[in-house]
This record gives C-alpha cells, sequence and structure tokens, in this order.
C-alpha cells in the first residue's frame, strides 16, 4: 500500500439533531458511505454517550473514517483519511454531509505520506468552506 | 461535553520498523498513551495488514486516536484527537512517538468545533516539524 493518502478533515453545521443523536442511523450511514467511498470495512463501531452525542469510527483496509457528533449544536466532527488509489474518499465526505443534513461544511484536505528526499514524511492542507445547498424535500422543518 | 478539541495530524518518520509492524506492541503502546493522555478508553481495535503494516484505532470517550504504519518505510500516519479540557493529548502524543523511536515528525495542531457567530463552526490548524533527539540508549541499532 502506497503511504500517500487523503484526510478529510469536516467541522459540519447546521445538521439534523435527531439524526446526530441516533447511533443506529449513524452507524448505517457510515457503513453505507464507505460502499460509495468504495472502501473496504474492516471493523466499526459505534455509541452514543451521556447525554447526548454519538461517537463512531468504522475501520476500513484504507484507514478510517469517524465522527463525534453534538446534536444539541447541530455540530458533529467527521474524519475521513484514505490511502492508496481506489478509494473514493471525497464521495464518502459528501454522502455524509448530506445524510446528516449539514447545511456547513469548514474542510481541509490533508495530502498525507509524502515522502521527502530525506526519508522524512510530511502533509499538505488546503481548507475551504461550503454553503450546503439542498433540495426543498431534504430541508429541515 | 465542550465542543472545542485538539487534533494531531502526524507523519512520524525513522521509526523502528519492527516496533511499526507488531500489533500487539502497537496496542500496548496505544492503551498506555490514552492513560499518559488521560484518556478513558472505550474500545479498540487493532489489525496487522498483508504484507505488514498495522492499523489500530482507540475510542476514548473523549475522541479517538488512530495509526497506520509502513514499517518498510519506518512511517506511521498518525492522529490524536481529544475533546474537553481533563485530556492532554499532546503528551499522548510525545508518548507515543517516543515508543515508536520516531526520529522525525510532521506535525498539524488542529483546534476543532470553534463556534462562530453564525452558528457554524470551525477548525484553525498550526503545523511544525520536529526533530526528534533521542537518548543513546534509544537509539535504534
Amino acid at each position: 500500500m502506497e503511504t500517500i493518502g487523503f484526510h478529510y478533515v469536516v467541522e459540519a453545521a447546521g445538521c439534523d439533531p435527531e439524526i446526530l443523536g441516533n447511533a443506529d442511523k449513524i452507524r448505517q450511514i457510515f457503513l453505507e458511505a464507505a460502499k460509495v467511498g468504495k472502501m473496504e470495512v474492516k471493523a466499526s463501531y459505534f455509541f452514543k454517550f451521556s447525554p447526548t452525542g454519538v461517537s463512531g469510527v468504522v475501520i476500513v483496509a484504507e484507514s478510517h473514517i469517524s465522527i463525534h457528533t453534538w446534536p444539541e449544536k447541530g455540530y458533529a466532527a467527521l474524519d475521513v483519511y484514505t490511502c492508496g488509489t481506489t478509494a473514493d474518499p471525497e464521495k464518502a465526505v459528501d454522502y455524509i454531509l448530506d445524510k446528516i443534513k449539514a447545511q456547513y461544511a469548514h474542510v481541509s484536505e490533508i495530502k498525507r505520506g509524502i515522502e521527502e528526499d530525506d526519508e522524512t514524511f510530511t502533509h499538505m492542507i488546503l481548507t475551504w468552506e461550503e454553503k450546503l445547498e439542498r433540495k426543498n424535500g431534504d430541508e429541515k422543518s
């Protein structure tokens, strides 16, 4: 497996609080996101913590995707990190943002595992913000 | 739990290949790192993939720590992310880098979950490089 990978570090805001608080729903979304992103799932773990919020990690052959949610704030901290060239992590990010009904995303794309001439490794970061337009049918009431 | 968290995205180079290829050893290091960083472990998962390399994730109450290793390159992609004020993620990073005998680290510290006035959330990134000095007794032969 090559060392180069893409890691998306995402702050998702304006999400649906009911979805963010539902560990089963988040698990479903994540397992489907792994398929959409062409990742091979090795293990997954989700739990609901007290009083609200869900933590979840899916370990994929190419790396991992994870989420930690704060339903009361409509906020989720999302990571999608894959190595190699077969996976499509950005599709997985878009799928998850759509399903948790995020209205805004602050995203850093980190290109990791860049091998330098002196046998060290570095990463490069590109950051942007997205205001997500949804179809009327997808709007929160 | 407050949304603010610190996420360390680390490219570790010049690591000990034997340690990077040993899933049991990496698990030991990670569970101890969670203690050092004052994190409460909820679940952990490690596996060795073919032909070499280890993937591991520890889910802690405050978020997660993960590693993916390439022993043949002496390289590991490390993440330590914790929320709240009780954990000490930087100590966990330093502990892990020491135990895998990294000689060089390219680190981005991402302050996540920063709530803005318009109910969106952003993150801020600070990047640096470290050349790690080791005592003679810790040097690789």
